[in-house]
C-alpha cells in the first residue's frame, strides 16, 4: 500500500504483502454483508451501513476505511460512496453484479493450490491431487459455471459482436468447455440464424442448457458431452469458441486439441479464443500476467500464454493466422484464428 | 493490479482482489525457497535460481515473473534482479533481513482473525476465542518476539536516537510490553549510563534478556515479569517506552495504563508510543489506516487511533503535551508525551 515514491528502502512492501491476504477476506466480507448494496440504497455512514448491514458499527467503520484504502469505496468527511466499478459490479441490484464470483474465486478448490506455494514451486505445478482441477466430472467446475457466469455476461456480448454475430449468417457454432454457455448463448441471441453445438461434461451442461432456456434459445442449442479431448466435434462449423480453457494446458496438449478444432472447422471458419495474454515480458499488464500464479497453484502445466505462442500453436495446427483484440475494459484479450 | 486510469468500469480490480491472497502466499513461499538470496548472489535467471533454491525451473520462472508484477523483483529481458527493498530486507545475507517476519504475519494466530471477517464486522471484534491474542502468556507473543526482531531493529535504532539517548545522561528506562526488547536495548546501547526495566509477560521477557545478552547490556537490564495492567513499574523512569502496544486496548483501556505510566515517570520525563497512526480522515496513509483491520480481526476492541485520538488519551491521563515524530521510511509514527 506504499503510496509515495520510497528513496530509501522500507519494509512497508514486505507488510502489506504479507498481509495482503486480508484485502481478500474483507473484500469478501463485505460482498457477504450486502455493504456495496447498502451505500448503494443511499447508507452512507458506518452507523446506517451497519445497520443495515445488521452488523457493529465499529467493525463497519474499520471495514469501510479498509474498503476505501484498497480502491473500493470512496470517503468524504465521514459519508462513504461506491466508486463507478463497485456501483456497477458489486451493488447486487447492477444487472452486471458478479458478488457471486468471491464463492468460486475464494473456495477452497481454488485457494488450496496456494496453501504452500514453495511445495508448487519446487515440483513445478499444483500439488492439491494427481489431476488437480483437470480431474474428469471435478464438481469445481459445476461450481464455476454458476458463480462465474455474472462476470462473464459483458465479455460475451462484446465477443459476440466483436465476431460479427449480428450480421445474422448462417452459422453453426461450437462452444468447447462451455461452462455457464455464455458465450456461445451470446452469439445466438445475436444471431437468430445461429445454431450453438456447446461441449463439456455433463453434470455442467445442466448449468449451460439452463442459460440456454432462460435466453429463449434452447431451440438452437444441442450438447456434446464429454472430454474435449475425446468428443468427436462434427465437422462443418464457422465458428469454433475456446474461452479461458487454453490456459489449462501444456503447449502439446493445446495443438493437439487445435488441431482438432482446425479440422472441425469449414474453410475459412475461425477460432476464436478467449484468455488471459500477457505482453512477450511476461510481467505486463499486471492481471494478466498474473494470470500464469493461478495456473501454476491450481495445474498441471498451465500457463498465461504469451500472443507469440498462441499464434505458434494456432500455426502449428494448421491455421493460416491468427490476430489479436481487445475487448472493452476486460483484461482478457480474443485472439481470432483462420482456416 | 490495475495499472491504467479505467475510464469505463471493469471487474479487474474485484478480480485482482479476490486473489490477493496469492501475493502473501507468492511471498512467502519465495522467502521460504531463499529464491532473493540466490539472486542476491547472482543467479538471476530462471533455470540458475531454479537450481540454487532446488526447484523447477518453471514454477521458479513463473514465481519471479509474479514477484516482479507485485514490486519485488526487477526484470530485463529474461534476468530478474532484486529491488532495493529486497535486497536489502529479503536477502539473507543482508544485516537488516526480515524474512522471519513471515512465521509470524502468516501464522494462523494472525490469520484465523480473517476466516470469517463478516462475522468480525457483526460482532465488531475477534471471533478467534474469549481473549484472542490479549490472553495472558499467549504463545503468540514468544512468536512475535523472536521473528519480528529484524524488522523492529532499525526502527529502535531511529527511536533511541530520536528520544537523545547517544546524550549519555544517567536515564531510567521502563519499556512496557518489551516483547524482543529491541527498543529498551537500544537505548542502551547508545546511552551507557541508561538502565533499563522491560515489562512483558515471563515467557516473553526470556527472549528479551537473550537479545540484551547478545547486545553485551544485560548489566543494566532488569526485567518485571506480569501484566502491564497489574504489575507496579515503581517510579522515577525518565523514559517509558510503549511500543506497538495501545493498539490492542479500547480507549478507557488506554487511559487507565497513561495514567499508571504518567505516574511512574519523574517530573519533565517522557512516554515514547510507537504506533501506526492514520491521518484523522483514517484512509490515509495506507499502510497505518489499514492496521485498523488488523486490529479489528485480532482484538476485541483495538485501533488504529489518530494522532488527535492519542493526544487526547495523553492529556486526559495527565500529560501537558505530545507531538508527532517521522522514522526514516518506517510506516511507524513516534509520539512523544510529556509529563
Amino acid at each position: 500500500m506504499s503510496s509515495v515514491p520510497q528513496t530509501q528502502p522500507s519494509p512497508e512492501l514486505v507488510f502489506d504483502t504479507l498481509n495482503a491476504y486480508q484485502r481478500t477476506a474483507a473484500l469478501k466480507g463485505a460482498i457477504q454483508l450486502d455493504a456495496f448494496t447498502a451505500i448503494g440504497e443511499g447508507k452512507t455512514t458506518a452507523k446506517t451501513i451497519a445497520a443495515r448491514c445488521q452488523t457493529s458499527e465499529r467493525g463497519m467503520r474499520i471495514l469501510c476505511d479498509y474498503l476505501v484504502i484498497i480502491g473500493f469505496l470512496t470517503k468524504q468527511g465521514s459519508t462513504y460512496g461506491l466508486t463507478a466499478d463497485s456501483a456497477m459490479f458489486l451493488d447486487r441490484r447492477s444487472p452486471a453484479y458478479l458478488g457471486s464470483a468471491e464463492q468460486f474465486l475464494t473456495s477452497p478448490m481454488l485457494t488450496d493450490g496456494f496453501k504452500d506455494v514453495a511445495a508448487v514451486v519446487r515440483k513445478g505445478g499444483e500439488i492439491m491431487s494427481a489431476h488437480g482441477t483437470m480431474d474428469p466430472n471435478h464438481p469445481v467446475w459445476v461450481d464455476f459455471a454458476h458463480a462465474m457466469a455474472p462476470m462473464m455476461a459483458m465479455p460475451a456480448d462484446m465477443i459476440a459482436k466483436l465476431v460479427g454475430a449480428p450480421a445474422g449468417a448462417n452459422w453453426k457454432v461450437l462452444d468447447i468447455a462451455a461452462g455457464h454457455g455464455l458465450f456461445g448463448i451470446a452469439i445466438a441471441q445475436q444471431n437468430p440464424n445461429a445454431t450453438i453445438v456447446a461441449a463439456d461434461w455433463p453434470s455442467v451442461l445442466e448449468v449451460a442448457k439452463s442459460h440456454a432456456a432462460k435466453a429463449g434459445v434452447s431451440a438452437r442449442y444441442t450438447t456434446l458431452p464429454g472430454s474435449a479431448f475425446e468428443t468427436d466435434f462434427g465437422a462443418g462449423y464457422d465458428i469454433v469458441l475456446l474461452t479461458n480453457f487454453l490456459h489449462h494446458f501444456d503447449i502439446a496438449t493445446c495443438e493437439k486439441l487445435l488441431r482438432k478444432v482446425h479440422a472441425a472447422l469449414k474453410p475459412g471458419g475461425r477460432a476464436v479464443t478467449l484468455e488471459f495474454v500477457p505482453n512477450e515480458d511476461r510481467i505486463s499488464p499486471p492481471t494478466a500476467a498474473a494470470f500464469s500464479m493461478i495456473m501454476l497453484g491450481t495445474t498441471e502445466a498451465g500457463d498465461a500464454y504469451t500472443f507469440s505462442e498462441y499464434d505458434r500453436m494456432f500455426h502449428n495446427a494448421g491455421f493460416s493466422h491468427s490476430e489479436l483484440d481487445a475487448i472493452g475494459p476486460f483484461p482478457s484479450r480474443v485472439i481470432l484464428s483462420y482456416k
